[in-house]
Formats: structure tokens, sequence, C-alpha cells
């Protein structure tokens, strides 16, 4: 009864079944993947009821939720494949039929918790990441060139992609807007030769992203700073921000556009990569709001295009990546389930499995909801790039195998 | 003084004398193109200081405003070069400047005027378009790969672009709304060995569109119908439109984006061109919006987004074709010039300054002003096209080589 209250009559592709505190079994679906999924509580199942995209991934982290069979990944394809943005997704059935059990039941303010738990998503130990991301740490899409590739190469031809769109030349100072480990501003210098400032507010991945620097002996040609990038001055030929805009937040986009359009010579190029939604961009995730990134937003273009346009940024190549992302997020997922036990030894269980539902609940998102990647490029000037992308797939096939050599 | 008010204290890259009604002589800038512009009577001069926008035109178009010296494009350059869209405009300035004047004026009405004489942009004759366009009468921006090939190879080139971002198969049924002389569908059945339904509102052009599909030997697989695009039935695994939008009107962008979508099978490509304006969508050109096309409007990318976003149609791919535009109506305006003469025996000399007005104007906006031309790709299903680009690079190799063959 629940589970046709979450999913409707049927799901495609599988079956589920629901096992309740009482021992009571209800199933839904046939054929593989057959997942038994088991309630352990009376109260796990009230707040299923009431948020069931806030509840689902606390219960599974809490262990209130188990899988006696299947994988977490293959539940939430089923639910979300039930509820395709395709097919419109889950506002109209899902909205209706759950909007008179919420009404019945009392509200919960979490705001406390959810400041103390996860406010620090960047500072969590570096072996975290290096447990899971490529060796390059990239903590954002790849770019599935070749899928033969993996994970380390998918990466490293997101870079010569996103290279090829900021039309390089020697010697041209470039801003990276959340520079996380260094990995991106390092390939550019080496693919290059342009001088790269990257900006981070994170202490842990400024002090890796200099190390790196040091090591490669170009610590004069690729700077780091712990800044924001509101309180930079001067002026940059290019700007690069991979997987920042997303923490901008609805509300500063005017603000963001504004000042990087301040920073941006008048023959600038800026290449914005950013996960984004398809359609009207709506409430955050709950649980990714509460527990993964406070106070993030994704962006429809609609959203970014009326801001940009409102500073006069020119948008002239939009790319919408679609499940490049589910992608990488299976191989980071994969690499989390191989090492699992030095992420519990790091943490906890708990820990772990909130780690899982991120990444598996995110990989489903791409696969059947509302979530992509843009790269959008933006100039000042319409002159400021050649008039056809030739120059694009020609540096990109040069970059990428000079990364692969 | 008037000068001064149009354009400011300094004009770039040439200068412009204008020859007052009373033989006084203003001057701005200096050196080449030298430009002499006469003003014949003191009304042209009120209606000038009343409304630049739209008396530039009339006034040219009148004879009211004739040139000693230099060339229409070359003078048109100078105003929109001193105003430009990356600059921010004119609405700065100029409205400030002009706005004291304008209200000391009275105003005229001519809503009647502005029917009488230009409602049937489409239905003028056939020979007038033989006249400027290329051999395939493609009445839309060319796409310039390579500027060698002139104008001819530059819309072979725009067809090969296009052809290849809707990712054809043999046998496919397309439509294109808005299909002009039929020269895209019969592309696209020759590139592709698709099946083609083109419509158009104009009688002039279902026939010379038919008439061409007959010649072919391909009227079986080419059709073209006088249809309303909102009175069709049925789906189609492609839809291409190319400069049609443009007279959709920002009203109907719901409505058009929804068909679309209904005549979109699920895992439909639709491949959109369309002007549009790099910034916020403002008042359409006064001239144009009376003597050349009555109610266009140009969609800036957020609202051509956010209705799109709506419907649930996902953009894909947007590329903004910024300069081609520009290419494509020099190109135009030389082939007028050189037929100037059989151009003013099939109308008169009016019609003639018109046109030429009308596309030397078009040519200095897309250089300068804030417009360009959107390429927007659409799919219904994330899963609809491959998720890279490369299909699109490696069949524009194969089509361009085939029309250029």
């Amino acid at each position: 009864m629940i589970l046709q209250r979450l999913l409707g009559d049927r799901i495609d592709g599988g079956s589920l079944t629901l096992v309740l505190p009482d021992g009571q079994r209800s199933s839904v679906g046939t054929g593989a993947p057959e997942i038994v999924a088991r309630i352990h509580d009376k109260g796990a199942l009230l707040a299923l009821l009431r948020n069931p995209r806030l509840a689902f991934g606390e219960l599974y982290m809490e262990g209130r939720l188990t899988l006696d069979q299947g994988s977490l990944i293959n539940l939430l394809s089923l639910v979300i494949g039930a509820n395709r943005f395709e097919d419109g997704g889950h506002k109209g059935r899902l909205k209706k039929q759950l909007g008179f059990i919420k009404s019945l039941l009392p509200r919960r303010n979490d705001a406390t918790a959810a400041r103390r738990n996860v406010a620090h998503h960047y500072d969590l130990d570096e072996r975290l990441y290096r447990l899971f991301l490529d060796p390059d740490l990239q903590y954002s899409c790849a770019y599935f060139h070749d899928t033969a590739r993996g994970l380390a190469g998918a990466q490293a031809d997101k870079k010569a992609h996103i290279a090829a769109k900021l039309d390089l030349r020697p010697g041209q100072r470039v801003l990276d807007i959340g520079c996380g480990w260094g990995g991106m501003a390092l390939t550019l210098n080496r693919l290059a030769g342009v001088e790269v400032l990257g900006v981070t507010l994170s202490e842990e991945q400024l002090r890796v992203a200099r190390q790196r620097a040091e090591e490669a002996g170009v610590a004069d040609q690729v700077r780091f700073e712990l800044v924001d990038y509101r309180a930079l001055a001067g002026r940059f030929d290019r700007i690069v921000s991979v997987g920042m805009f997303e923490h901008v937040g609805a509300a500063h986009y005017g603000e963001f556009f504004a000042k990087c359009r301040e920073l941006l010579t008048d023959d600038g190029v800026m290449l914005l990569h950013t996960i984004g939604k398809y359609g009207k961009a709506g409430k955050p995730d709950p649980f990714t709001d509460k527990w993964i990134f406070p106070g993030y937003h994704l962006p429809s273009l609609s959203q970014m295009m009326a801001a940009s346009e409102e500073v006069r940024l020119i948008a002239t190549d939009v790319e919408t990546l679609r499940l490049h992302y589910a992608y990488t997020l299976r191989h980071w997922l994969a690499n989390c389930h191989a090492h699992r036990a030095e992420i519990v030894a790091l943490y906890d269980e708990r820990f772990f499995r909130m780690w899982e539902y991120y990444l598996a609940a995110g990989a489903v998102a791409f696969e059947n909801g509302a979530m992509n990647n843009f790269q959008v490029q933006y100039v000042r000037d319409r002159r400021a790039l050649p008039i056809t992308r030739d120059y694009m797939v020609e540096a990109e096939q040069r970059y990428r195998a000079m990364l692969a050599g």
C-alpha cells in the first residue's frame, strides 16, 4: 500500500518488496533486480510517509531502512524510474497522493541538526576523497568521451574538454574560481602554458593544491589563494569555474555574474561548469540540503541566462551533459564500496551509509531525475572567439592526446 | 550638434559630416571612411530628433536623407559602432539625451501606414529573392565555416551544420516548420534519406518548393503543405525550424514549444534556428516592425529557455552564431547593389532603398548591436542523443563534403 503510494501501480524493470516492522510484506513489479527493503520501526514508516524525499536517505543512513536483498542504487533507480523527469517527475502524482498524509502529521524543525552534522563538506579528511575520486582529485562531472578509459581517463578528458572551450594562449592569466585540490589549474598550465590563480575557501584544499604546484615545479605559474572570489581585483583573460556555482545560491546569481564580468578582460572567455536542472529550478532535495550541501541551489538554464543577460555576458555555447555525471557517480560509488572498510575506519558506519546514499541518489537523479551538468561558455565581446566551433574540436583532440600520452 | 546628440563626442574609425537643409555642415570623427549625409528638409530633421531609430530608415527610404559620399552600411556602422551592445548599447546615453527633445514634440500615429505598406514580406515576387539570395534560396543565416566559399558555400555549410545536429537516420520522418522555398527539406532528404514534410503559409513558397521536389524526383519523399504548424497532427522523429520563430511572438512561445513537444516522438530531436538577442529582449526595432516584419519578436536565450523548460523540452546544445548573419546580410546587400536596376524595375527606387536599409541595418545590428542567431537543439528524452558531440562533428564533415562535391 505504501509502495503503491510511492511508486504507483507498476514499476519498470524490477521488483521491490517492502518488509514492514510487523513482518508484513508488500510487493510491486516483477523480474530482476529483485530488491527487498526492510523498515525497522513504526516511526520510520511515519517519517517515510510524511517526507519521503528526506526520510528515505535519513532512514537508510540511520540503519532503520536496510536492504535484505539488492543494492541501494537499484532501489533508488526503481523509485526515480517510476517518476522520470521526462514523464513529469514526481510533482504530479506523488505530490497529490502524499499531500493529505503530510497535512495530518506534525512538523519537526531540523535546522539545528542540519547545521551540526555536515556544514563542512570540503573540510572532510583528504584521505576520504583519495579513496573514491580519481588520482587528480577531480570532484566534479567527468566527460566520458570513451567509457573504456575509466574514471581517471574521463576526468582527463573532462579537463581537455574544458580547456578546449577556453581557447587558451600561452601566457594568458586564468582565474579558477573554486579550484578544489588544484587539478584543473595545474592541467591548464601544463596544456597551454597559461598562468593560473586558483581560489578556494578550504584550507585543506589550499594546502594540497600548493603542495602539488611545488612538486610540479610550477609554483611561480600556478598560484593558489584562500580567498572569496568576490574579494578579487584585477582582470583575467580567462575564467574557469567547475562545480562551484552550485553553492552560489539563486539570490546571488546576479552578483556572481557581475563580478565575473568585472574580472574578465574585454576579450576574455569564461567557462562555467555546474550541475543544473532540466526543468524549472525547484526546491533543493531535502536530504542533500540537510546532510551534504547545506544551502546548495541547482539552476535551470533560464535562471542562469536571465542573470547573465542582465550584466551583458554573452552565452556563446551551452552544452548539457546529461548522463556523464551519472557515470561519474557510479564510479565514485563503486570506489566507495571497494574501500568501505577504510571509510568506516575513518568515520563510522553511519557516515558510510550517508555518503553511499548521497552518491547513489545523485546517480539516479542524473539518470531519470531532473539533474544534469551545464557547461556554459561566456564572453564579454562577440568577437572574443572564432566564429565556428572548429577551434574547440582541434584543441580538444590535441589536449586529450597530451593528457593520455 | 545633432551629431553629438546621436553619437556622443567621438566616433571610432571614420568621420561623418551632416549637411542640414540650410546648408550648414556639422562633423564628427576623423579618417576613413568619410561619410557625408544630407538631410533635405526641416521636417526630416525634426523626425530624426523625435524618433531616430524609425526616422533614419524612413527618411533614407523616402530620399529625404541621402549620401553625398560614402555608403549606407558604413554610416550605420558609425552610428551603431558608437552604441555597441558590449558597451551598454544606446539605452543609456541616447535615451537620456533624446528624451527631453522627444517630450517637446507632437506624436504621429503611423499605424495605418504600417499595415498598408508591408504586411506581405514573403509574398514579394520570387524574382526579387532570386536576385539577392543564393541559388538554393536560403533566406536565413548562413554558416561561414570557410568564408572563401562565398554565400552559396556558406548556405550549403549551414544546411550541413543543421543536419548534423539533427542526428538523422534513413527513413525518419522530419517536419520542417517554415520551410521557405524547400531548400532545407530537399537537402535533408538528399543527405540522409529522410522523409520530410515542409509547411509554409506562403502560396508562392509552396508552389516553388513543390516544383523543386518534382524536378528532383523526390515528391514522394519530400512533401510540402500550406498549413499552420499548429494544425498538424501525428508525430515526427525530427523537427527543424529555421528562421520562423522570429514571427511567433513572445506571447505564443509557450504554445509553440508545447506543440513542438507534442509533434515530436518520445526519442525525437528538434533543431531551432532563430535570430535572437544577446541581452534582455526589448522592443522591436521600429523601422523593421513597421516596414519589414510587422509583429516580429526576437527572443533572448532566457525567454526561450523559460518557455521550453515549462513544457519539459530539454535544451541539449545551444550555439550562438554571432557574426555569421552579418556576413550573410553583407552578401545579400552586395547582391542587391549588383542587381539594383532589376530590383528598381520590379518595384521602384523607394522599395530598393527600403530593402537596402533593412539589409544594411541588419548587418550592423549583428556586428555591434544586440542581434545574433541561436541554434538550439531540443529533445524530450535525455537519452535521445549520444552523450558527446562527436556525432555532430563526424556527420557535419560528411554532409559538408556531400554538398560541396
